[in-house]
């Protein structure tokens, strides 16, 4: 719906508070993540699972309760209900903290939801970008053995040396994949172009589960023996709850996790998306709005 | 392997134990069901989950220990270690309590290990035949509200009369199918033909399962819009434990469940082979291999 303004993984600090505000103060360091609202009546609100909510309120281009369309971080000012909205600990580098809010959760609240954050577990890793890298950086301050698998060999020293995962494989190697198979605990699958799953599903233990997170335009071809063999679970996860949010920066904080970002200034943004076209991003972009960040025009 | 022995739903009585037998005497009515041996090494052994042992022995046609083929429940008699064989409880018939320890066990592992068996939830059952009847029975044992799902508007009756379903989708149906959307909160796919399964995840609320125990030979096709947008699951299971299985009879008997049988001779597999193969039969045969039920021959 043009006029757009994106922007869902926003950090600001609050200007003014409305009446009956308890959370936050002006100064505070917050921020607004994949949506602003939800309906607060449903199952999934009354369960804490915002996310789930049938007609939540997407922070850009979503459609507010007034009937309008929400206007992302790109915008001057944000205006959102303090229940939606969360804190950043002064720990946490503002420009590094904000993809946490979509990319980060993403991945941290289906590892905390289905068992994948216990320390000696073995966690793959499908793809390495904004999400991917962040469930490395989770999987290994989880105390988890974090394998990347990747179609791309030239990830490797990127995976095992700057990210710290214990293994690398490459997909399109099916010797390496054999020699792996039945070794994972569980998988998070951040590849959003078409791929095939059942060589993932056969690097998972038996009982074990792989979280989808990205989203091909191809359905996945699936056979049924793939799951029912093994006794195996495939997950559909999207971004996280207010309170996984929370937590999920809370986590970060004491971890010293963070994404890696490029700041770039808002006159840099078609440029930006072109290099994003062609994945030429380690891993986010990260726009200053405000200008308070000293990125290079 | 031929010669086959076929039979993995096996009620008898026995006659002889060995040495260092103690959970079984000459006499006890017990059960074997689709398997009679695992490794008892691996993690999945260890957990109590032997179904999911990549060496389980299968009941019939497997590769037993010795090396040698293993002969179902047709056999005049069956060896099996006592680990592997469970009680029947005195309240089921031996005749219909026999599907229970594969069909029965196939629906109920899952149900309970999935949380498909909580008072006031919402269960869909896809699907009417051995394991479809089943999951109707547990469903409304365990107090649920149960909806079958099925191709055949002929299967109505059935399900809502003699199974005691609550409510009857046609899954041809676009109009009714809409009109479910959301409503359940858990599902059995027990068909083994290939069929749709995005109008099937369309039906459960958010976060709900689809359980498959079905496995039909074409892949599933699978959207990850389908999963993500709900946080939905599809998760694939075989059989039981021997713990579950146990639990289930214990369960079956208490709430007086069985599954609907024709009990038939040896000398009647053949036709009931051809019977099968056009569904004619609610909803298992059982071969009275011992003669004892005074089946018609």
């Amino acid at each position: 719906m043009f006029p757009v303004v994106p922007g869902h993984e926003v950090v600001g600090v609050v200007t003014a508070v409305g009446p009956g505000v308890t959370k936050f103060a002006p100064g505070d360091t917050v921020g607004v993540g994949y949506f602003v609202d939800s309906c607060r009546a449903c199952d999934s609100c009354a369960a804490g699972h915002e996310n789930y909510c049938p007609e939540v309120v997407l922070a850009s281009n979503g459609v507010g309760h007034d009937g309008g369309a929400t206007r992302g971080g790109f915008s001057d000012a944000v205006v959102v209900d303090e229940g939606y909205a969360v804190r950043v600990p002064d720990a946490l580098p503002v420009d590094a903290a904000a993809p946490l809010l979509c990319a980060g959760v993403s991945v941290y609240s289906p590892m905390t939801r289905y068992g994948l954050n216990a320390p000696g577990k073995r966690l793959g890793v499908v793809g390495l970008g904004g999400l991917g890298h962040m469930a490395v950086r989770f999987g290994k301050a989880f105390g988890m053995e974090v394998t990347v698998i990747s179609s791309s060999p030239g990830k490797r020293d990127e995976a095992l040396g700057r990210l710290g995962a214990d293994q690398f494989l490459v997909s399109r190697d099916p010797d390496q994949m054999k020699a792996a198979a039945g070794t994972l605990d569980g998988i998070i699958d951040t590849v959003s172009a078409g791929h095939p799953v059942v060589p993932l599903l056969e690097l998972l233990k038996p009982m074990g589960q792989m979280v989808v997170v990205g989203a091909p335009s191809e359905p996945m071809e699936l056979p049924a023996f793939a799951i029912i063999q093994g006794g195996k679970r495939v997950v559909g996860s999207v971004v996280g709850s207010v309170a996984d949010c929370q937590a999920m920066l809370d986590f970060a904080a004491e971890h010293g996790i963070a994404a890696d970002v490029e700041v770039v200034g808002m006159d840099y943004v078609n440029t930006a998306m072109e290099r994003l076209a062609r994945n030429d991003v380690r891993y986010r972009f990260v726009v200053d709005v405000a200008g308070s960040l000293g990125a290079a025009a």
